[in-house]
């Protein structure tokens, strides 16, 4: 096995040229073989092994500097630094990571997990490479996804002005996690298949193979500038001053090595424009990309999941549910970022293809579009995970707030995520939309509960949220279907001594807390939360009245969380019960199986219900 | 004069032809003597007077619609749509907003203040439209400087697509605020200055002037293409699926007129690059562009401020403490987002130019930038205002915390900003900032903590962010001056009875309260919280213990802010003593005189007293 000769940075030169292809071909076996069986981004990784190879074969690590953008295509990264031993606990709690970690090698310059932020930090350590005197080189590997990100724009037109190196792979594979869209994505597309695409490749490749120093850059230009009356491949960033190589084969590490070595002769920004197929070399990979780009553990042979899911998760409520509200109410329209499968919007953009807008990976857009639709008197439901939201807080706070706008924002992924780890967790959602000023936030005990909030929300005249976690729909609690009322929680069951106050997942866990306690002799009430935002003080006033212990339970970090709101309006109306809250800590949570991951912040059933003894002033 | 005619929407259109220059000329009279007076943007706003003449001859309002980026330039408009009389009180306390507002008029068709969110509004507007079957004309209005904001290319990535009218007018006279930056602004300098400009404008436009029917775009397309091997205005949007129509002279409404008649017949999203001089007309505000961006009362001969500004303001004092950074520590670099002038970056600019990075309108790259700064082993501080850097949002929390990066967030405008109003205040960034993991915050009370901090700041490892009020430096209490320590709180009184915890701003107006408590014969301790995040335990355990009444004070929201995490730490401590906090309440607060503004929100001595006095059961 060639694979492993390799095990630290740069051992991959010591590999021979003939068998570059043979160490790919391994590396994809490997990367299929450990997937199969953890889970995690399969199509991305396929699509970047020799351009991971070619780049590892360019640079001496770690002075040598990638930034990986969103970073679930680092994995021939992490084979080729050392961490072969590590895809046996891929994404596991206290496992490798499926994204670059600055703490898991020092050859992960930069961590990442959302999209379209390497261009900046690749930015940033070039200008802080040119100050302190150094001359390593530092390259940007962004996809055409990320490339519909503002933010990755907003550097772009900075970079323009470098006058030492900086290098940007564009990593081209006509795909975001779905199918990509807008005008930059058809240009590209138009540089990838036009007539120029041969002439370059035959024309400017060829022309540079037989050059030699310095010039070539210059050369290249002079050809282009000759061909420029066909199709002009690159000028759309030449416009923006960043010099433009390609296209070029991304599976050809040779034509890749001499791209590579030419940009790092540019004293500027040089962007290289490298296709590569997404799931190359895996039959099912390159055929349902969409189902490839996050797997859970599948078959090898077939492609298929080694569990077939059974049960619905929240999602697919949400996606029926959408498409019954989309065809009763035509005012209905939906938006996703890039997101048409994991969002669970496929099916209404089947039905109502005209009312589905899939804008892209930008988020910013998503919701002041949404903004737009709803002033011109639609009612636009913005589904974005909790997490990627964060991008669009200004804009939901002063583009929607502000005006009032009745914007319907779908959160799935609300709460802990599991094995994307600290940068996908949904925990912050409650704290940043709760400060907002006519923001109102709702979260579903079960899977009934969503589709009637769902459906409240589209009759509610303003900005409003549904918060929903990842994974399996609670199907308990069935018999509580009270008809949703703005601002109201819902009394589950109704005795003294404890009232859990718990907000959308947490119910089904204080559920099991009051089992518990009841066992344990202690009379115990259950308020399902409803909305977050505004507190229902009646409730709130009841609880105080007839409880000696509140607890609040709710799958998002204590500040600005729906404890501190509960705490707050308690202090109000001159309460003096005493609270508890169950929150996550005020720190990043690292990825790993959610079970788990709540047991060790203690918010499973058993940690709070000892927790909750331990406030009685009982021994637990 | 003409200007008197025009009383409501579509009046103008009785003017005559050869009364538009005249026309012209009164409003830029009426805008000057105006805003002469009152304060106001008023170089965009007299830069944009014919363009924004042609859009009224052009349209039908309030059906077609008009959405302003940013907003400031939109005097002409409120003008030409019967709100003349508005002026007298502009920006005043329940005058004319300084920016377009739905409330206002119905010829206002959505908010806007913060920068390129127009296209993205606009194109929801424009799919509204098409879904409910209606036929106006909608046009966004952006400037080159919002031009360099994400989600502006996020909008025009998508409008790319569309197979309906969509018009975006570029308004572009080279400048942001100050001089604008990046690779887009010197393409389109170069489109602007290339000789093919002339030819266009001779070329293009005398054709144009000929010709008649709906093949006018099609001939266009054929004579461009004829020149593209000169220099090819607007392939840079052609690229990206956009219609071109440019450049034209935006003072000379016949042409405009002309090419927004032709952008009209466009069957797809088309940009009009209109050239335009900020500042116009008033030779002052043509000379210092950004001086007369947001201006104070002047004197019209002279163009100098009607009360010169005597006493430094916190912008001074960061501006003075970053210069003196700058020379001690090397590794200490500067960030702005077009700011230069209004965050006092200006001088460390001229003092430090290789340290010095102004990213254009872009905060999202900013913060993501200085990570990568951060991450190459510098110091970057960015300087950005409170309500701006919502943008950043999840740069902060993804690019910036999780790895725990050394990036200082200098935040100027934190608290109630005055007559830009309710897009402006700066009163969410203690609520955003304090529930991600990793953030520290600290506000100074008087101009030398405000120095003190930010050496502090320097010192630290690991994020940390300063918020500092816009205005005059408070100068009170400068006899305590204990050095900054992590988390500690500065006791300024020591008494008992009534405790007041007060954050950066609210020092002074704490001061102003205990004077009166203790007249009234209470007793009063006063402490400066300093940190807001983390909270002094010890200060709180003290407060607690010696004071019936705790009392806090901020300059923010409720929900996240100061007071919640003060209650939360005392629920944490079992403390029952009662709790009183100012803060803002869960609104949107209007444009008007800060001072003016604190009392009709009871922030002011006064209210807050005798809101003390009723906490303590008394009669006020």
């Amino acid at each position: 096995m060639l694979l492993e000769q390799i095990e630290k940075a740069n051992d991959i030169k010591q590999i021979k040229k003939e068998d570059y292809g043979l160490l790919a071909e391994e590396i994809r076996q490997f990367l299929i073989e450990k997937i199969s069986v953890t889970g995690g981004h399969l199509g991305s990784n396929l699509g970047a092994v020799e351009l991971t190879m070619a780049l590892h074969l360019s640079l001496d690590l770690p002075e040598d500097k990638i930034i990986w953008d969103v970073g679930h295509q680092s994995y021939t990264h992490k084979l080729l630094t050392g961490r072969r031993d590590g895809f046996e606990n891929l994404r596991k709690y206290h496992g490798m990571s499926g994204f670059p970690k600055r703490k898991e090698s020092n050859c992960d310059c930069f961590d990442t997990g959302h999209s379209s932020t390497s261009i900046s930090a690749g930015l940033g350590l070039v200008k802080a490479r040119d100050i302190k005197g150094e001359k390593n080189t530092i390259i940007s590997v962004i996809g055409d996804g990320s490339l519909t990100g503002g933010m990755a724009y907003e550097a772009l037109n900075n970079a323009s002005r470098l006058e030492t190196n900086f290098i940007i792979v564009l990593n081209d594979n006509n795909m975001s996690i779905s199918e990509n869209v807008g005008g930059i994505s058809s240009y590209l597309n138009k540089v990838r298949t036009a007539d120029s695409y041969l002439d370059l490749k035959e024309g400017v490749y060829n022309a540079l193979r037989g050059m030699k120093g310095d010039n070539v850059i210059a050369k290249i230009r002079r050809i282009k500038s000759g061909v420029k009356q066909l199709v002009i491949p690159g000028m759309f960033f030449e416009d923006m001053g960043i010099t433009y190589l390609g296209p070029v084969n991304g599976h050809d590490i040779g034509a890749m090595l001499r791209v590579i070595k030419e940009a790092r002769k540019v004293k500027g920004a040089v962007l290289v424009h490298v296709i590569t197929e997404k799931g190359k070399g895996y039959t099912p990979a390159e055929r349902h990309p969409a189902r490839f780009h996050g797997a859970e553990p599948f078959e090898i042979e077939t492609g298929l999941p080694k569990v077939p899911r059974t049960t619905p998760n929240y999602t697919d409520i949400f996606s029926t549910v959408m498409c019954k509200l989309g065809q009763r109410e035509e005012k209905v329209v939906a938006i996703t970022a890039a997101m048409p499968d994991g969002t669970g919007l496929k099916r209404f953009r089947n039905m109502y293809p005209e009312r589905f807008f899939d804008v892209g990976i930008a988020e910013e857009h998503a919701v002041t579009f949404a903004a737009g639709l709803a002033a011109g008197g639609l009612k636009p439901v913005v589904a974005i995970y909790s997490s990627f939201l964060q991008r669009a807080y200004d804009q939901i706070l002063h583009d929607v707030c502000i005006q009032n706008l009745p914007v319907i924002f779908a959160i799935d992924r609300a709460g802990l995520v599991g094995s994307d780890g600290e940068t996908h967790q949904g925990i912050f959602d409650l704290s940043y939309l709760s400060c907002i000023p006519g923001m109102y936030i709702l979260a579903p005990k079960n899977k009934w509960e969503l589709s009637d909030m769902l459906k409240y929300a589209v009759s509610f005249d303003g900005p409003i949220a549904i918060r929903y976690p990842r994974g399996e729909a609670y199907a308990g609690l069935k018999e509580f279907r009270a008809p949703i009322e703005f601002g109201k929680s819902e009394w589950i069951y109704q005795e003294k001594e404890i009232a859990l106050l718990a907000v959308g997942s947490m119910v089904k866990t204080a559920e099991g807390v009051r089992a518990r306690l009841k066992e344990a002799g202690h009379a115990c009430s259950l308020v399902n939360a409803r909305f977050v935002k505004p507190i229902d003080e009646e409730m709130l006033q009841k609880a105080c009245k007839g409880h000696k212990l509140i607890v609040t339970l709710e799958e998002n970090v204590a500040s600005g969380g729906f404890g501190e709101r509960i705490k707050r309006s308690m202090e109000a109306m001159g309460s003096k019960a005493k609270v508890l809250s169950v929150t996550i800590p005020d720190a990043y949570v690292e990825h790993g199986n959610v079970e788990l991951l709540k047991k060790e912040l203690q918010m499973d059933e058993e940690s709070i219900y000892h927790c909750i003894l331990k406030a009685l002033g009982k021994k637990a």
